[in-house]
C-alpha cells in the first residue's frame, strides 16, 4: 500500500507565527523566533489560559505577516495537549474561523500541517491554517505534579516547552512548498515509563521515517535534514540505533531533533531536552522555515512524534503508544 | 466566504458498523445496530479500556461488512471525550492503520466523516474510516462524578451514550454519497452550566445550518431530515426557537436529533435525552444509512454539535464553546 500523499500541485507555506516563553527564549534559537514572553502567564490568570493566550498569539502572528485579514481564513487545524484540546478550542474561540481539531500529541504539528495541506492541495479550501502549542506549566499540572509540590524529574524526563507555532498555506505564492506527507501508525513496544518519553516515540518515527525513505525510494542523503519533532537526546539517540538494527540505515548524518534545539543542555538544566506539542512547532516556524527561504536548507523531512498517553491510562499499568506524522517541504 | 466544500466527484459510504450498550440497545432503535452488548465493560477491567473496545467493534464490523481487509484502509480519523483520546488510540493501535487523530467534542462524527471525504474526494487516499465513540461510565467518571457516587443528574442533563459508530469511505461504489461538507465555528453565548450541553450547543447549530441553507441557496423543505448531533430535548427546542428568531427559518417540519431518537424519554428516565459521540455515530450508522440505503430518504444533512469544554475550563469559571460541522448526505 502506498503510504505517501504526494501532491500534484504542492501547497505552500505563505507566513508562520512563532511564540515561545522565557526559557525558551534564552536558548540557541532566540533570535528565531517571532515572540519571546518573559511573563509566561501571559497576562491571564491560569496556566490553561495562558496557553490560550499562547496559541492565539501564534496564529494572529502568521495571520498578520500575511497579506490576509483573518475572515479570509478558511479553515483552521489545530490541537494540544491539554485535556479536551482547551489550549485550542479557548484560545481560537473569538477568531471565528472555522474550525477542525485535531488530537496527536506531540506529534500535532505535524498532523495538523500534513491535513491542512491535504485540503488546500485539493482546492477543497483556498487558505488553512494549521497550529498547536504548548506550556510547561499548564502541562506539569496535567501529567505530571503541580509546580508548588517542587517534584524531582529524572534525567530521562524532557521539559515541555512554552511555545506555540502556526502555519498559514495556500495554494501558492509562497516560497516553501509541502511536496507530500505521511500520516503515521501507532508503534507500542511496551515502554510504560511515562518520564522516558523519547524512547516511547522513538519506534514511531523509525516506522515513518523508514516507510517514507523506502516508498520514495530516497536515502537519507538525499535530504538535507531529517528533523524528529521531540524526541530530545535518549530518543534521538535510540532512533538512530533503532534506524541502523533494523533497516541497516544511517540516519546519524541529516538527523536533527526540535526537542535537542531548543535548550543549551547543561546550562539550562533541561535533562533529555524539549518537549511537547510547541517545541517543534515553534521551531519548524521559525528556524526551519527560515533557513529553507534563505536557501540554506532545500530539502526537509519534517517527522513529528507524539506519545499517546493519558494520566489515567498510566496509572491503569498501559504502557505508551506512539505515532510519527511527517511533511516534506521544499524550497521553491 | 464560502464555508461549504462540495465535491465535484462525491465520495461514497462503502459500509458502516454499529456497536452500542445495553440501555442503548433497549431503545426505540434496537433493531438497527449492528450489535448490542447487554456487559457494557466489553470484557475489560476499566471503564477507558471499554470505550476503547466499544470503538475497535465498530471499525472492525464496518472492515468486515465491506469487502476489505484492514491492510486496504489507507487512513482511520477518530476521536473521543477521553482525555488524551485514549477511547480511539488504544481502541486501535493494534489495526496498525494510519491514524489522524481529532478533537471535536460529541460534533466528532461529523468532523472525522467531512474530514475523511475531503480525503477520498481529492484522491489523497482511496479508502478513509471515521470513526467515534463515547461510553457512559468513562464518561461519567471523567466529567462529572465516579458512578459509584450516585450523584443526581438535574433534568436538563442529557445522558452520555455507551455507544460507537464508524464509516467506511471510498470514492465510488456506495449507495450513499456525501455531496458536501461543512466545518463549523465556535460559538459562545455564555452558558457555563454544564449541565446544560443542549443549551450551550444549539447556537453552534444554528449558525452551521443557517450558514450551509443561506450558502446552498436551499430550504428546510429540500431535505427529507435535518438531524443534529445530541441537542437532546432541551437543546432542540431552543434550536427551533433560534432558527426562527434568528432566521426566520422554520426548522420543525424536517428537524430531528439522535439525543431525542436514542432512548424513551419516559420509560428509559434520561432527562433531556442522550449525548456523547457514540450517540450521533451510531444512529448515523445504521438507522440514517439504512434509510438513504432504502430510499426511504434521499437527502439528509447531518449536523453534530460538540460542547468544546473541560471539567478544568468548568472549575475556572469559563463558559462553554460548542461546534457544529455539517455532511451532506444523499441516495444515489
Amino acid at each position: 500500500m502506498n503510504r505517501i500523499i504526494k501532491f500534484r500541485n504542492p501547497p505552500t507555506v505563505v507566513s508562520s507565527g512563532s511564540v515561545v516563553g522565557k526559557e525558551e527564549g534564552k536558548g540557541p534559537l532566540k533570535n528565531e523566533f517571532d515572540e519571546i514572553w518573559d511573563d509566561v502567564t501571559f497576562g491571564e490568570d491560569s496556566w490553561e489560559k495562558a496557553e490560550s493566550t499562547l496559541q492565539k498569539k501564534a496564529i494572529e502572528k502568521a495571520i498578520e505577516k500575511s497579506r490576509y485579514v483573518k475572515e479570509e481564513i478558511d479553515l483552521l487545524f489545530a490541537g494540544d495537549l491539554l485535556n479536551q484540546c482547551t489550549g485550542s478550542t479557548f484560545g481560537i474561540r473569538d477568531l471565528s474561523i472555522p474550525f477542525a481539531g485535531m488530537y496527536g500529541a506531540c506529534s500535532t504539528m505535524a498532523l495538523t500541517l500534513a491535513t491542512a495541506s491535504v485540503f488546500v492541495a485539493s482546492g477543497a479550501v483556498k487558505r488553512a491554517i494549521a497550529a498547536t502549542s504548548s506550556h510547561f506549566c499548564s502541562s506539569e499540572k496535567q501529567f505530571r505534579y503541580p509546580l508548588e509540590y517542587g517534584g524531582q524529574r529524572p534525567p530521562t524526563a524532557q521539559r515541555t516547552c512554552t511555545a506555540a507555532g502556526a502555519t498559514l498555506l495556500e495554494k501558492s505564492g509562497g516560497k516553501i512548498q509541502i511536496e507530500s506527507v505521511i500520516f503515521g501508525r501507532i508503534q507500542d513496544l511496551g515502554i510504560t515509563d511515562a518520564n522516558n518519553m523519547g524512547a516511547a516515540m522513538a519506534p514511531a518515527a523509525a516506522d515513518t521515517i523508514h516507510t517514507f525513505l523506502s516508498q520514495t525510494k530516497t536515502k537519507p542523503e538525499d535530504y538535507d535534514l531529517i528533523l524528529t519533532g521531540d524526541l530530545g537526546f535518549v530518543g534521538s539517540e535510540l532512533l538512530i540505533q533503532l534506524m541502523q538494527k533494523d533497516y541497516d540505515i544511517d540516519l546519524s548524518s541529516v538527523h536533527d531533533d526540535c526537542g535537542k534545539m531548543m535548550f543549551y543542555r547543561k546550562e539550562q538544566d533541561v535533562h533529555a531536552g524539549g518537549s511537547g506539542c510547541g517545541c517543534s512547532a515553534s521551531i519548524l516556524n521559525s528556524y526551519v522555515f527560515r533557513q529553507i527561504s534563505e536557501y540554506k536548507l532545500k530539502k526537509v523531512l519534517f517527522v513529528a512524534t507524539g506519545a499517546l498517553l493519558s494520566p489515567t491510562s498510566t496509572m491503569q499499568g498501559e504502557s505508551v503508544p506512539s505515532i510519527a506524522h511527517g511533511v516534506l517541504l521544499k524550497g521553491v
